[in-house]
This record gives structure tokens, sequence and C-alpha cells, in this order.
């Protein structure tokens, strides 16, 4: 592997940061990486707020689950999916704008992911630790509230990054040999790659916690996919526009 | 900006593929650098699925617009947002899986998006070109015929791959000014910048088609938001069990 691949392959999310300050050059350089990677039909649909303000960001830690660093990251990132930009380019040339498309809501969606994972990468590569926040989604509305986001724009994901004060391990994945398939799904390709898993990711734990935490990953799942994930959701996004039509 | 920023600042889809064939352990290391990337409480949605035959290839270019490079690029992918996983992994605790929640299909389709833009920047770390497909999502009922995909499992992009053989130009983005906002989401911060971003994209066009293609971005938006775009895709999406609720 490459030292671009190693980079790719030593991320871990960091949750604790020096006092350091990042540069706002630095930031601005990182926000046009994320502008680099592809995206739908030129749609661009990503427009990211940075908050420095201490009080909303110390809001939205709270409604993000008390994710203090949040509030302490060297630098605060919100990733929003923006259609409403387009509307108005739309408009700016006499069109109508239409509502509600799910397909519209997924390009925007994959366009954000795209935009902010080239800024991972960019930050990592500065020796920058990041986080993403899907916590947001916990209160969506008040997020929308505080950074005053118009119609056709959601909130995906806050994204904190600064310089790390702390140097976990590189989590494991799943076996290859579970997520790459040849020709068609096989869902029987590894009957055992998930055992497997699950194995590493319990001893992962234990020597990460030193014994505390004893779990894996087919527990993790049924506490992720076995119950209710943030019901309010649909309801919030029909009220920004999304209708999923 | 250091290397790495470099090479994220210059990507362009490439749509030309030399014959040069790409080595099976390259495919193997992109994917892994893939799952490096962050996944929303470790929920490792991504399935990639290679497809080789180039009959399967060949009906999927099809189905996408003609997109010929999906037959014929070195390699082509197909990466797959997959709650399957997870609900087996749900069921092996003794969980009952939670279908159709738009939660789980947002963060399920945000972990592709992020797989896949490591996947990108780790093939064009090694000198490889990358095209995102979406047009498998003119018929994502067929693509899932094609790749036999469980219930819970829906193809979000193919993913052309191999040896360029054009140098296109980098496309120029939307200013930053215009993407990058402070505190709230002040549509009014450039109020210019959709403006200058149309001559300057009009401009490229023009050097690029040597005159022939005459058009801006508002143009271009009014196209894309402005009529209905894969209104299929919502009914396809219900049928797969993501009602969306």
């Amino acid at each position: 592997m490459n030292p671009v691949m190693q980079l790719l392959r030593s991320h871990r999310s960091i949750r604790k940061f020096t006092d350091q300050p990042v540069a706002d050059e630095l930031i601005n350089d990182i926000v046009r990486c994320g502008q680099a990677a592809a995206t739908s039909s030129n749609l661009q649909a990503t427009t990211v707020i940075r908050v420095r303000n201490p009080d909303t960001r110390c809001a939205i830690a709270q409604l993000a689950g008390d994710q203090e660093y949040v509030g302490t990251a060297g630098a605060f990132l919100v990733f929003c999916a923006d259609l409403s930009r387009s509307r108005q380019a739309c408009e700016m040339q006499g069109g109508d704008f239409v509502p509600g498309m799910t397909e519209h809501f997924i390009i925007a969606t994959v366009d954000v992911a795209l935009f902010a994972q080239n800024c991972a990468i960019a930050a990592e590569s500065a020796g920058l630790g990041i986080c993403y926040i899907g916590g947001i989604r916990n209160d969506p509305a008040g997020v929308t509230a505080l950074l005053d986001l118009p119609d056709q724009v959601y909130p995906v994901f806050g994204f904190c990054l600064g310089y790390p004060a702390q140097d976990p391990e590189v989590k494991p994945r799943l076996p290859l040999s579970v997520v790459l398939k040849e020709e068609q799904y096989q869902a029987a390709a590894d009957p055992d790659g998930i055992q497997r898993y699950d194995d590493q990711l319990r001893q992962y734990y234990r020597t990460r916690t030193g014994g505390t935490k004893d779990s894996n990953w087919t527990l993790e799942m049924r506490d992720l996919v076995g119950k209710e994930s943030r019901p309010h959701m649909r309801g919030f996004l029909k009220t920004r526009g999304f209708t999923m039509r």
C-alpha cells in the first residue's frame, strides 16, 4: 500500500483535542478539498457551516447527546444537504423547482458524504483528527433553528476537527470477504465471517477498556437496527420540504 | 497544500480507460481503504459487488443510459447500502429487526458514500481514474435482479475504475464563499457568487468542447431540480423494505 492508502487505513475517530487552534486558511483548504469530490450532475449540494460561537457549540454538543468535544474541538463544522441553492439557480433560469423527490434527497445526501470524506482525508493528511457527529440528528429541528437553515436544507452530520490529544487504536472492520462479493450478492460467501469478526471486536473492546466493555458486532447491531432509531427524522424532513415522493 | 490535498483537488471523472487490467490485489486494497472510513455506530452498511461478467456489465451499461465505459473500464463495482447483514446480526442475537426507518436509510446511504470516496482516493493515489455511475438508479430493480440483491439492500451507485486513457481538466466548483458559511446559513453571504460561477463554468464548457457546449450552472440546475428525477425511486425502495417511516 502506498502512503495515501496507509493514511486512509489509519483513520480512527478523535474525541480529545489539544488547545492548539486550527488555522482559518487550513479549514478553507480542507473545505476546498471537499469541493473537489465528485458531485452528481454537478449538483454541489453541500453547504458547510462553521460554528465558532461557544454558546451555539455548547447547545449543539448537548443536543447531540452531551458530546463535549463538539464544544471543545479546534473547529466544528455542520455539513448540510442543500437543495435551496439549486432551487434558487433553477428559478434564476425561469424554472419551477420540483420539491420532495426521493432521488434528489439521495443525490444531495450522497454529495454531502463524498464532500465530507474528502475533508476528513485532507484534515488527517494535515495531522488533524476528526470525528463525525451523527448525533446532531437527535434534534435536527433544533440544529436547523440554531443555524437558521432555510427550507430544502437539512443538517446531515456535524464534524469535529483539531489536533489530537489521544492516540486510539484503529478499530477492526468486518473481513473483506464479507463486504466484497463477486458477480452477485452471495450471502453465504463467508458464512463464518461475522462470527470471526465478533470474536475480534470483543477482544478489541476488552483490550481498549481494560475489560469493562464486553460487546461484539452482532450485539451492537441488535441495539442499532433492532429498535427504532430517531423516529422523528421522517417528520422532520417533511417539514423541510423533503417529502420523499 | 500538501501532496494528499493536491491529489484530492486533482480529481476528475475518467470515462476512457486503457486496456491495462487492474490487479485483483489492488482492488482488494482499494476496498480495504473503503472499509477504513468512518461508519455510523459501526454499522458497516456497505457491500461492494465486483462485476466481471461481460454480459452483466453490458446490461448495466445499457440500463445506466448507454454508459459504454461501464462495460469497458478495467474494473466495475456496485456499491450497495446493506441493512440485510445487520438484520442477520441482530437476529443472531435474538433481536427483532425494525425495518423501514428513514434514519437507518440515511446512515446506510452515508456509510456507502464515505466508503466509496475512500475507494476513489485510494484508486487515484495508485494512478487509476474513477467515475461514479449514478445512472444505475435509472433501473434499480434491473440492477437488483442482475446482482440478486436481497431485501434491505439497494444499489446506490456503480463505480468504474481503470488506467486513464484521457486527461481532462479539473471542473471548476462554486466559489468557497458560496458553500462555506459562518455561524448561520446567511443566504446572502456572496450574492454574486453563483453568477461568477456561471460565467466560469460556461467558459470551461466552451473551451473543453471547442464551443459546442454552451451551458452554465443555473441552466444545469434548472434541468436537474426543475423536473422530476427518477420518480420510480420511492416505489423501488419500498419494494426492498426501505419504507421511509
